[in-house]
């Protein structure tokens, strides 16, 4: 494995390049999510490219970008173990200058649920990822479908700016308590934790319940505002049923929904979902 | 000569190619500006790609969209005759969905000047040209120094995103009385077309001045006021020494200076520039 922390040496091996190459865009402190995205690309392709960039621009004043878990020698290790080929670790003062061009995500969907919460959070992200699809010229670029309404709005720019890379998306990687895997987890206390699994549990027990027929949104909605509201500890943020193109739906449409849950347990803020 | 007016099709043709490509792209009513890029774009490249498209995103609200000089049929002569390998003329509704991810031109350089007295035109024109690019994944494109504020932007665009298109910055093309080739010189009676002569006299003669070691640019604008105030029905916008970032600058700095002059004779707003 090589580590190049030099845009233009990146670019100029990968443009050289006359392979399919699986792009991992991550901002680090790898876990078992990340993991899985990795051993997808290496699957997939025959060159695996992982980069680790903690993003400036997608992070808002007073968010925990300094705080934000920095793990590079394990990381390195780990990407080494899954065999990926390039791992991109550039500097923050190469990334940006000073005054750039920046994106602006879309307006109905860039600024409700997490953009609403965190406005200007997805312009940033798209700002980064299309530098770094730009640097790294992927066949096929890796997300989860834990950030969904991330992977929408990629999903919408590959569309709207005609990119090449092929946007894979993967499913989420879960502790065995069914604990969505997330970065920010290790920012939990042991009770936190056990707290949070009423996440992941009411999201089942939903799927269960539209197995069972229920398509009604706001039923299933109610459901989960019941099991997360009767914990004490738990500050929902929001219980939403969406359907891919992230309008808000009334009634669910099987193979096109996605229920949306963020909350907030102590400082840590927490989002899970389930696509239907 | 190809026509081609469908996305998916105009892409797949040339990325299926391993030639350079050249490509220039304009917005139609094509003159002899137009004709020296894409000679030029021909002796340099082994694919040439020309882009008609008049772009409504960089048209603000009551600006000249639907008057601005449509001569499709005359501009598919000019290309072939040029020797235009792929004339791409997409129609407006399959280049742009309903609330798309946007650009921003960058807070200095966006919003002074041309983007002062049309706030939000180069958003527009760098998201126009970005797809462009992305479609057409040009080797060489070509822009002409006329629209230097335009051609800086690109410039940084191509910066930040670290596009791989070589941006090729072309001498503005004038007719023999000097006036500046435009696609918008059509709207000027002769009696307007007479007066305009005065912009490129007054860049002219504040180039023979700078040459004769006249380097201050309060001097050298104060040249070009008095040479355009004199002329009735001239009325000057700007007048502005910047340097090459488009940083306003007291002292011309040789090979790093532009002179930009923007007027409005009758409705007829034109722009004019020498680059020192």
């Amino acid at each position: 494995m090589k580590i190049v922390d030099n845009i233009s040496d990146i670019k100029s091996i990968l443009k050289n390049v006359n392979s399919t190459i699986g792009f991992v865009p991550t901002m680090g402190a790898l876990h078992n999510g990340h993991i899985s995205l990795i051993n997808r690309a290496r699957e997939e392709n025959e060159i695996v490219v992982v980069s680790i960039f903690v993003n400036p621009t997608q992070f808002l004043e007073g968010e925990d970008l300094d705080k934000y878990p920095r793990k590079d020698e394990a990381d390195k290790k780990i990407c080494k173990l899954c065999g990926v080929d390039y791992l991109f670790m550039p500097d923050i003062n190469t990334m940006y200058e000073k005054d750039e061009i920046i994106l602006k995500a879309s307006k109905t969907k860039g600024f409700i649920l997490e953009g609403y919460k965190r406005p200007g959070h997805f312009d940033g992200m798209l700002q980064i990822v299309l530098k770094l699809f730009n640097i790294v010229n992927p066949t096929n670029s890796y997300f989860g479908k834990k950030d969904a309404q991330q992977l929408s709005l990629i999903n919408q720019m590959v569309k709207n700016l005609y990119l090449d890379t092929n946007i894979v998306e993967c499913d989420i990687v879960r502790e065995n308590d069914g604990l969505a895997m997330s970065s920010r987890n290790v920012y939990l206390t042991p009770s936190q934790r056990e707290k949070a699994l009423n996440i992941s549990k009411s999201l089942k027990i939903a799927a269960k319940k539209i197995g069972a027929g229920q398509l009604d949104s706001d039923i299933i909605v109610d459901t989960i505002n019941d099991i997360l509201n009767s914990v004490d500890g738990i500050d929902v943020e929001y219980v939403v049923v969406v359907n891919r193109e992230f309008n808000l739906i009334d009634t669910i449409e099987l193979q096109n929904t996605i229920i949306l849950i963020a909350v907030k347990i102590g400082t840590t803020r927490l989002i899970d979902n389930i696509w239907i």
